[in-house]
């Protein structure tokens, strides 16, 4: 095994990645904003608390970050007592945060200017694939980084892909979220029609699973769906924020995305209605609202 | 076995279907506006060419129609010479066509009239369904109707499923092309969006399939989209017919449905630049073009 590995941000993704690196059998240096977490982890005897990213990152060969987004990973990296400051010559910095292809770009020269390594490696699956260690992990940056940081990724995730220079670890991930949120929209525009229509929702999720339609959000959101259970998963406001970074790389590159943008539209009609805690599948109720009917309730 | 079996339409979907049939020993009865496909069908042995679809009502227990669209469903149903005026009382008509939720209720209610069944019936899963018999069929209708056509589905589906009462099949249908359309249009704008950034399509393709994003249209139209073979596969200008019965639908039902609207227009648009024949995947050469940019050139 290499030396330590520092793993900041022990939110509902980093807790159970930082527990299957531990479970992996890796000693784990840890920092959080919200220190009694960080605590709660190291209780188990594994782990240590760093004072600051900084201090963490004097202390480790690899350092894991696991944030909210773009002004977190900012602050975390490039801040005051930030990983940038603290990293010796030949560390490596992998963020698995979803942030900007931008940013990544940026920490990426930044870090390799003080001869510090750096991969964006966000990952798709949600806190159960999180728990389960089957993340679907892509990192972007030099295959060398990849190569030293891929026994890690093994503990926490189960498809590991390389897929391009820094940032397009960043870049996959915006259109994975692209491709998920217009699925959520469909699979809600279809129910909504069918049941005011009268016909029963769990008939149409059945029928259409068995055909060109299938797909893995009507397999993975169908209680949720079917029982307005909106408890996250994955949030509304975070999937804004998600479509809101394939926007911005859009109008970057010049790739005018329409469909992403009216859906980007509708994550911010529900969190302007206080749903940016819900579940991203209750698109479903932005359509039952405009229909005036609420699935299965005339299906 | 039943009687004899009539078979109204051997295009791309309904000749396999009809070999399904035949191979699953029933006798048929068929008819085809072209009277050619009729007779190489019929020179098998086991099949009789029809002068008109009432002739082939007068002689079969149930009739099976496979057609284009609502245009012609209501020219064999109700036009002079058609179904209904050559069934006798207790004949079974099923219309497997995606036709108009509408058109199902009204023709279902002139057949009741008359002393005679009737199913909707439309099918997903494609020409290559309808060949090895896995289609997806979604009937609506009676009970005992389905009960008795559920045989003769078994010789060419898989998932077959009574969704409700007359119309519930192409409403249930409407909704299944709701779904396959934004997919389309979802992978579409993801591809173009990692290409033109850089990623490698089909490193997008793989990674997107380990998570939350899979969907059967990426695995089946994963050549056609890498390698711009838009052969077909489903037509452009039967989905844009598909989504207008789906629209129309969302207006008689008070359902907005504001993505498949915007999808709607894009096949519109492709089948003004000349495209309605290509695979419906073809929505990949809408962003392309919106960006200036084909996949795999810079990716």
């Amino acid at each position: 095994m290499a030396g330590r590995v520092g793993f900041v941000g022990l939110g509902i993704m980093g807790l159970p990645m930082a527990r299957n690196l531990m479970a992996a059998g890796y000693g784990l240096a840890v920092f959080n904003r919200t220190r009694r977490k960080a605590e709660e982890l190291a209780a188990g005897g594994r782990a240590e608390v760093a004072e600051s990213p900084g201090e963490l990152a004097r202390e480790c060969d690899v350092v894991i970050t696991m944030l909210p987004g773009p002004p977190e990973v900012r602050a975390v990296f490039a801040g005051e007592g930030g990983l940038l400051q603290g990293a010796r010559r030949g560390t490596l910095l992998v963020d698995m945060s979803t942030s900007s292809p931008d940013l990544a770009r940026e920490l990426a020269q930044a870090a390799r200017r003080r001869g510090i390594g750096m991969l964006d490696a966000p990952v798709s699956g949600g806190d159960v694939g999180a728990e389960e260690g089957t993340l679907s992990i892509m990192a972007g940056g030099e295959e060398k980084d990849f190569q030293r940081a891929k026994p890690l990724f093994e503990a926490m995730g189960e498809t590991i892909t390389h897929v391009g220079e820094s940032g397009a670890g960043q870049l996959t991930k915006a259109a994975n979220q692209i491709v998920v949120a217009l699925v959520i929209e469909a699979v809600a525009e279809a129910l909504v029609l069918g049941s005011k229509a009268g016909v029963a929702p769990e008939k149409v999720v059945e029928v259409l699973s068995g055909g060109l339609a299938a797909n893995k959000v009507m397999e993975v959101k169908r209680e949720k769906l079917l029982n307005h259970d909106f408890t996250p998963g994955g949030k509304v406001e975070s999937h804004h924020k998600d479509l809101g970074i394939a926007l911005a790389a859009s109008r970057e590159h010049g790739v005018p995305l329409p469909v992403t943008a009216v859906v980007g539209q509708m994550f911010a009609a529900l969190e302007a209605k206080g749903r940016g805690g819900w579940d991203h599948s209750a698109l479903l109720t932005l359509i039952e609202e405009g229909s005036g009917h609420r699935i299965g309730a005339g299906g």
